[in-house]
């Protein structure tokens, strides 16, 4: 029971259960449940989730209501304990959890809109950092997290010399910009690519792998987020 | 009249028309009219825009309905004239366009989410894209793009040295992953840095700094997207 105490949230971006995400998904809570650990599942589609960072994810009055500005309101909005109950909820399940893990197709090299909607409001100023308080002081620092992604493209094309680039580029801004800015502990991608193209076979492997490599997820080591550059590779 | 006879969107993403972005989407309005173009303006948070991926962007039947793949559906409704009105109604504004402008703050090293819905459900295989189809192919080739953007963090942040890394490196998913996909020609970004920060003189001359450029902007060539490591620096 490697898992046992140890709490999970997946926030899972992806419309169809029987999808190759959703495979992923079900594989995770299948192999964590067996653990023993206690996965909570936010369903982004299926809570028709709002990504829309407005005015309606403050309850009550605004500290400036002439000259609205967002990240100023839910900061206050934080502090008072006024925000949107859809936020409050989502951020109880991230201050619990041990392990974040994000599963979603790629879109355009980054989170669908609904999951890019999901970072924007729930991982606010005072919950998540403040400034100070970001990168390795980030206020969800102890807790970890993994992109677990799909591709359209091949790992081809997502090699240095592929027309997409490496993908540790791609995935800067959401690793470093986002979950390390947080002071999560990024954990290795989780990235199966291509999966629409594979034999059903490899489709198959590409969740077993999965599911392998959580059986000692939680001996894990948090990689550098900085891609080769930084390194002069 | 520099810009006579040139269409030109502005797809802007800020709930306050009074904000700094306001202010950056104004005076593009105020200047490019000048020059005699025809602007339109997509205010997104106005609009209400829906940023969601999801069946209902499918008019009528699907081809699949048993097991829903977005991007399998999508691509039959653009064929078959089936795609949801406020997609339609973007994609033809696009289509029409000289030159594409983002207006934006940078929400975790990326468009906001409301914005990033735009790109996922506007931007569909088909009309912006094909397989074979894309980067220097991509159907939007012939038109240019800017992102226009605010950032919270100042410039030494997003410089080589700084915490949040060379500004080119977030903007990589957004210009190569989608504007280059989609055959954009990318100006050059127009990056605002911490206006929140700035003193209203400063605030001023960066507004000012981007009409300046704007008187110009026909005559522009587009960037390499490549940020620096490809070039081994």
């Amino acid at each position: 029971m490697a898992g046992l105490g140890k709490k999970v949230l997946i926030v899972y971006a992806h419309q169809e259960p029987k999808s190759f995400n959703g495979s992923l998904k079900d594989v995770a809570v299948a192999e964590l449940g067996r653990q023993g650990c206690s996965i909570t599942v936010s369903d982004l589609y299926a809570m028709d989730f709002e990504p829309r960072a407005t005015r309606n994810d403050i309850t009550g009055t605004l500290s400036n209501p002439e000259t609205f500005s967002y990240g100023v309101e839910v900061y206050e909005a934080y502090k008072k304990a006024a925000l949107s109950s859809d936020i409050v909820q989502e951020q109880k399940k991230v201050q619990e959890a041990d392990l974040v893990i994000f599963q979603f197709p790629l879109y355009w090299f980054s989170v669908p809109a609904i999951l890019k909607g999901w970072m924007d409001r729930v991982l606010c100023q005072g919950f998540a950092f403040d400034l100070p308080g970001f990168y390795d002081d980030g206020f969800l620092k102890g807790k970890s997290a993994i992109l677990s992604l799909t591709t359209g493209g091949t790992a081809e094309m997502y090699s240095k010399t592929g027309v997409s680039g490496d993908f540790r580029y791609f995935l800067w801004p959401l690793q470093h910009g986002a979950l390390h800015f947080c002071g999560f502990k990024v954990l290795a991608p989780q990235i199966s690519f291509a999966p629409e193209f594979a034999s059903e076979e490899e489709r198959r492997g590409m969740v077993a792998s999965w599911a392998e490599r959580l059986k000692t997820i939680w001996k894990e080591e948090p990689i550098d987020c900085r891609p080769p550059w930084y390194f002069g590779q």
